[in-house]
């Protein structure tokens, strides 16, 4: 089944790209790879969340942003490389978790991205990953994540 | 109009390259690609600000050391490729903020980086990125800031 | 000498992988690169220490947490690649500090990654590098480190 297949049957669409909050692109193509700019959980051009995830913003919250952000991580790359059918490998995700001091659950908030991943792509989707605790986030986000692709020719 | 013409027009001198301040390298090349370290707002052989953004460090100094870091970022790339002529790409920047609890306008501080880069390399200066508030940066920087670089053979 | 034949030289032990804490993979090979996921200071099943460095972690101790968190990348790395002997630059390093309010010393506790890769390595060894301070990383890890490995075909 094809990405975009697999998409259709779990139901996710995949927006419009989110413009950017400043001066650079939603993502680069170079080569056999698509970096991502770091994304933010927006949907339906709002913040589902915001604050510190530990105390503003519940981890079970958190994991949806990170979901959400993955999306939009993919969007960014469709952008640029026209179907997300053409992905062969997703190499790597950084996620950010904006946290509250002694919040030390940044994998279980971050596989919200890493599990959309592995249902969409199968075992294109298996990644490397690093999941950090930040002391804050654009726009006050609760998580960002960025991605790299790796892409047919 | 080249790379290095365009950085003599607009007055911007790529200094000699930061020693590291521990045990790596300005930057590294890889096939056709460069790596830079993390680099901090130094100018003349002294930081330009400390401290964290959003007290004590105002956001409008903070986005010079943006700028400041991308300078110092291609100076790395440019001890290691000779010319920045061979920049085909920005492809990815990263920028981290070190921020006062609460300070959540990154993005703003690090245009500073990313408006440089548009000013240089025109289109080949578009680039994915991403922008962190972090706790605390080395040597009490209030900004630093990596790239990748696409370059030609 | 061979990676390898260096590493028995030196005493260090390459470790079984640690298995991820979360929904995705050690490392992943792609073309010429290996991607690792952040890694944490577990020595036979434990973490060396926990929490902030500056306040409940010694810089000393944190220097030998990266240290360990760079023997678990490379054993991230090794699953993928076979042996270590296919490593032909480590291009880049990126390290997460745990960091306590004020503690700016990033460098010298990363330096513990960094000078094993260079024991290890050789000038093969030299990488690209950030160190940046974070307000608190998975399970409570006072160090995160993640790499970019360059392998022969």
């Amino acid at each position: 089944m094809s990405h975009t297949a697999r998409l259709a049957e779990l139901g996710i669409v995949i927006p419009e790209v989110v413009p950017p909050v400043a001066a650079y692109v939603p993502a680069v193509v170079t080569g056999r790879y698509v970096y991502t700019s770091g994304q933010l959980p927006m949907r339906d051009g709002a913040m589902i969340a915001e604050g510190l995830v530990g105390s503003d913003v519940d981890p079970e919250v958190a994991k949806d942003c990170a979901r959400q952000s993955a999306i939009n991580a993919l969007a960014a790359a469709a952008s640029v490389i026209g179907s997300l059918d053409r992905v062969t490998r997703v190499v790597k995700v950084v996620g950010f978790v904006a946290s509250a001091p002694g919040f030390t659950a940044q994998p279980a908030v971050i596989n919200g991205a890493s599990e959309l991943l592995l249902e969409i792509f199968g075992d294109a989707g298996r990644h490397a990953r690093s999941a950090v605790g930040v002391s804050g986030l654009p726009i006050n986000a609760p998580v960002e994540v960025e991605m790299v692709l790796e892409v047919a020719d």
